[in-house]
């Protein structure tokens, strides 16, 4: 993804202060907290809007990029080049260029869709669109309990927006020996990977040497996102629905839930942790 | 809404049974735990799909209720009619009749849209449409801090599906002695309040009368299906967001977040709650 020479990006701390009432023991006190932004980002390919995100307004580009790869809009990275960001009254617009092949792709997508209807869940708009199905992951490191919790004790420090306003999401680049290499925010899990996505991409961290954590549920969404870009391994602080263990089970995925420092859940492939198949357990 | 005679919404507990390996002190146990289900539910109004939301299959006639009146599809509960609700190998579809000036309503709002876009957040494909304003809300209870605490402490055997698989959100609505009159559990917060909503109309709960608790964040969206409705106070378990607090302000909603057994926050119009403003205090 090429940048732009301006950019709105960094104005955003991604948070505000307000005034606010707090109660606690029969007391209360007016004090100013910080508050999480949630902005309506417009993602504009090639002049034509595509999707509006309720999003945290900071790291922008990373969003742009991870959106564009996870729901499989480019192929490259390469592919994206960011004309321009625009704050509006009503929202930010992110305006992108991509190849024709892609938006012509997108445009047929798009045709496909308004035909029948006039709404959906990120385009998908008919029952049989709702879920789509990545192509099978493979590969990837094999982790201990130990590696994951190395990465689970660095999270709390690397969530600064968290930490002032306690309403975002993180997802977390983990490299194999258990180091957080990249971390995002949002108030939206799901943005939250796609922000990651895109800074993994525009680091040039290799899918393959890594895993992910997300400080949420695991929903069919994360496994899709995910798996779409090759991830292999995605571990989430709390519990999965039974379509993400279906879609995790058919790509090749390890799903692991309930990630803490007790301990945790293996949902499918568990030949990617070690101690957690049968016959090194008995 | 008239129900139909045959309907399948009962033939879902909302969660099923899978093979789990959890990880426990360097012990691997094989166990069978369950997880919450997260299925495409297609809301198709005479004749035409509208949207797919990823939501967990119990208490679809609320949903499709609540969802019709908290998005404005309808105005009023009567005029929406269950025709069928069927189990697909891709997911659920619900099919519901709407009056002839709602229909219009619904495919004029569609055609504005399609001109312009294929994709949106729940039909807010640009910008200007993704934060819908809805009505001053006025009057409803003044409420006490104990009263938000006897209905915190009624949640949590309320919520069984959160029991079970730890993976559900919750909407409660509370009448203003503190009882939790009605509570409904979906893998996503907003579909909750939806079935919540719905489940209000069919018992015939006056929203004056009461206030709502939701077990997750106060994103910009529960505000909005909350004032849409007309139920004028909103306590949230956890952090709101600035749009949330935005919107609260401009319709006359009050929204509490971090409501907790050691206190909660007042961020919007503070007078119904007991105690809250400055001249009671001082």
């Amino acid at each position: 993804m090429s940048t732009p020479t301006a950019t709105t990006d960094d104005l955003h701390a991604g948070y505000v202060h307000r005034p606010i009432r707090r109660w606690r023991g029969g007391e209360v006190a007016q004090l100013t907290d910080a508050i999480a932004e949630e902005v309506p980002i417009a993602l504009v390919y090639n002049e034509r809007p595509h999707v509006v995100m309720m999003a945290t307004p900071r790291d922008l580009e990373d969003f742009a990029l991870g959106f564009s790869l996870s729901e499989a809009v480019i192929a490259q990275a390469h592919e994206l080049e960011a004309v321009g960001t625009q704050t509006l009254l009503e929202g930010i617009e992110v305006r992108l260029r991509i190849p024709p092949v892609c938006a012509e792709a997108l445009e047929a997508r798009r045709r496909n869709l308004t035909g029948r209807t006039g709404c959906g869940l990120c385009g998908a708009q008919a029952l049989e669109d709702a879920v789509r199905q990545p192509a099978p992951v493979a590969g990837g490191p094999r982790i201990d309990p130990a590696t994951l919790q190395r990465a689970l004790a660095q999270l709390h420090e690397r969530q600064p927006l968290n930490v002032a306003t306690g309403a975002t999401h993180a997802a977390a680049w983990v490299r194999a020996d258990g180091d957080v290499a990249l971390l995002r925010e949002d108030v939206g899990r799901h943005n939250a990977l796609d922000k990651l996505i895109g800074a993994m991409s525009r680091a040039g961290e290799d899918v393959q040497q890594g895993f992910l954590i997300v400080t949420s549920r695991a929903s069919y969404e994360m496994v899709q996102k995910a798996a779409t870009v090759g991830i292999t391994l995605l571990a989430a602080i709390s519990a999965p629905t039974a379509l993400a263990i279906h879609l995790a089970e058919e790509t090749g995925l390890t799903l692991i839930g309930f990630a803490r420092r007790e301990g945790h859940v293996v949902y499918s492939h568990a030949q990617r942790m070690v101690g957690a198949l049968p016959e090194s357990t008995s």
